[in-house]
């Protein structure tokens, strides 16, 4: 049996959902090929390939058949001039998030195909910057919440579509501006944009992205809903300056910092949410569900990324582990390693954070900290009550597939951490 | 008699006028307060003074009465404790922009008052760092055209004020993240605002007033208005992105050149223009008319900018000369100076533009290849065309005091420059 693994790429989610059904792709996260490895038994491995290899004709891959039950793969190999195999619906562990990609694949695709349209410009620079970060792998979580939220409020037209592309521009937009602010080197396991091409593309394709947004979002017609994500994206711009003004102050309350998270990360997720039924013009609580379902999952997600970045785990999500410390953000894991620091504890915070003198082991310390002192548990436990909010939020919603994919997903995004 | 000159502080275009009213005011453009007294006969001037510490409690002046013909102000001296000066209708120059202005008061103020309500955020650092660029003393001359042909089109309501906030809102989130690209260091004769403050929070205050745009726009419900807008916005980044990569490039034409400033100066001329007439409804000649008259003036006044780089002028108006010879942007001058060069002068232009490597007398060595080559002169009887382009664009419409009005600010936009 052959065995796939995605590397990040959701321009192909297309091909992925293709070979998904087959049963071929069992991990979307990993990097790391050993960690799947050690999942399945060595015995069922035939081989292990990145996605992309896989699935072009311009690697040494050649894609032979795929019907419901069988898919045969046929690759030139270092000892063979060709080998073939077949996949018979192995063991799979699907996330929710693919399952709800799955259960809105037309729509999907229709909002990748308005994306990469839309992306375009006779200046060849923005779609080759921009394309580098829409196609690096993120998972569309945003724009499936929009689709979602559209299904489940029984939306019929192609607004949703547009909404969703305009959400997945929000984010990019609101993802190449971070890494300016932040000097990052890597996005999602790819050097970032202003890594490869400055800052001065990323920040102006940025600005596009955001005026492409608002170009998706008129073509909808829908003034409301233009005013629900048009709120969401100076709220997160708020949110990143309220960051900024926390960084290396280790006096950040929990208040301060939850109000960073809601603003900077939740307000999209919540405004992503409630378009769909807002653009079906249902009724104020059915939005309001879907709002705070988006609001909730929204925080669980940051608190969640805000605890891994003091984790091993990191590594597997390509990313670096320590941005946030080599930033001196305050997140909620430093917040509560300090307050429950001693003495020693304290005086390592001050240096690294406050100073912001760090230097070869720093990190390491750091992650053990926050580890000893229960300050992950304690983020994880918070996240997880977000999570369970969510779930909460959309109880008053009719029962169906979405529905319980949505709470999937809530409860999957937590998990991740483990 | 006292003399008041202007110092760049739109928000206190209101009081100006007041004084203007009271013919106070002489000079609104000059920071250097001795072209004014060699404007002036020495016998007439009593003080001169800034406006802003003219206006103001904080300062040492106190305003004591105005009317018609007649200002009264007092102010503790250094030598006196207490000086009284009356100023009685001097000779006065009024600029067209302030002609236009005049105008449209009325709804210039309450589109100040938005601008000031709708950059307020709980998150302090945004309003402050807004207001620092906002209240700078640019001319407002993009939402003044907004104004000026929604009056124009004889529109009644509000819509054009909020149109106008929007207006200024892009241009200042352009020039916040313009400023970072292009590292300057100063703007409108005030350090620049990430200089102050960093880039971070001027690219994030840049995406907030973005934002912040766009809700303005929908609040006048005009998808198609909010159409226009959101093209020009994603234009500008377009044009901003295709003038980096011609940087260093003598290889630059002159069509390349035309691109770059239609797209990232003059498209939103043009939206501000053709804002008011499309959403008084007017048909599309009417449109298509403020449209061509702001394309080509905002063609025109960016030659003219170019040109001023390359001059002494430049240092009147607030700017930094040589800020475009130091990023080695291929301005007109430039190309005009180094088609025009001599074998040194190539060299020379080689050097400097295309290595990157300046030192010490090479800005005047700049100045005065550009100035010998005629490509200053030629640079701005190009600027002239397309301000003749501008004022026949209008021809076709009715005859008014804002026609004229607009007639002579594009003949102005080029006058400034001699």
């Amino acid at each position: 049996m052959l065995i796939v693994i995605g590397n990040h790429q959701p321009a192909r989610q297309n091909d992925h959902a293709a070979i998904h059904h087959a049963h071929l792709i069992v991990e979307y996260n990993a990097l790391d090929s050993r960690i799947l490895q050690n999942c399945l038994g060595i015995g069922e491995v035939h081989g292990i390939v990145r996605f992309q290899d896989f699935a072009h004709g311009a690697s040494a891959f050649r894609w032979v058949g795929i019907s419901p039950n069988l898919a045969t793969v046929a690759w030139t190999g270092k000892t063979s001039p060709m080998s073939v195999a077949e996949a018979v619906k192995p063991e799979i562990a699907v996330t929710p998030v693919e399952r709800l990609h799955t259960l809105v694949l037309a729509d999907m695709e229709a909002a990748d195909r308005l994306i990469h349209q839309r992306m375009a410009s006779a200046v060849r620079l923005i779609p080759e910057l921009a394309q580098h970060l829409i196609d690096s792998g993120g998972k569309r979580l945003r724009p499936l919440l929009t689709l979602a939220g559209a299904r489940m409020a029984d939306y019929h037209g192609d607004g949703h579509q547009k909404l969703a592309a305009a959400v997945e521009f929000i984010h990019t937009a609101t993802l190449l501006h971070d890494d300016v602010v932040d000097a990052s080197t890597l996005r999602r396991g790819k050097q970032a944009a202003n890594v490869i091409w400055g800052n001065k593309p990323s920040v102006l394709v940025g600005d596009f992205l955001l005026s492409r947004a608002f170009q998706l979002m008129l073509e909808t017609g829908d003034l409301s809903v233009l005013g629900i994500l048009a709120n969401a994206s100076a709220v997160i711009a708020e949110g990143e300056v309220l960051q900024l003004k926390s960084a290396s102050n280790l006096a950040t309350t929990e208040d301060h910092y939850l109000q960073v998270v809601s603003a900077k990360t939740a307000a999209l997720f919540a405004a992503a949410a409630e378009a769909g039924p807002a653009l079906a013009k249902r009724d104020r609580n059915f939005v309001t569900a879907l709002h705070d379902y988006g609001m909730n999952l929204g925080i669980a997600f940051q608190l969640v990324d805000d605890a891994l970045d003091y984790s091993g785990r990191q590594a597997v999500m390509g990313k670096t582990v320590g941005d946030d410390f080599r930033e001196a953000k305050m997140t909620l894991p430093v917040i509560l390693a300090h307050a429950r620091a001693d003495e020693q504890g304290r005086i390592f915070w001050r240096r690294v954070i406050e100073s912001g003198t760090q230097g070869g082991d720093d990190l390491n310390q750091a992650i053990a900290l926050v580890e000893q002192t229960g300050a992950i548990r304690e983020t994880l436990r918070r996240a997880n009550a977000y999570a369970a909010a969510a779930c909460k939020a959309l109880e008053p919603l009719p029962p169906s597939e979405i529905h319980d994919a949505l709470v999937a997903v809530a409860e999957f995004c937590v998990e991740r951490a483990y």
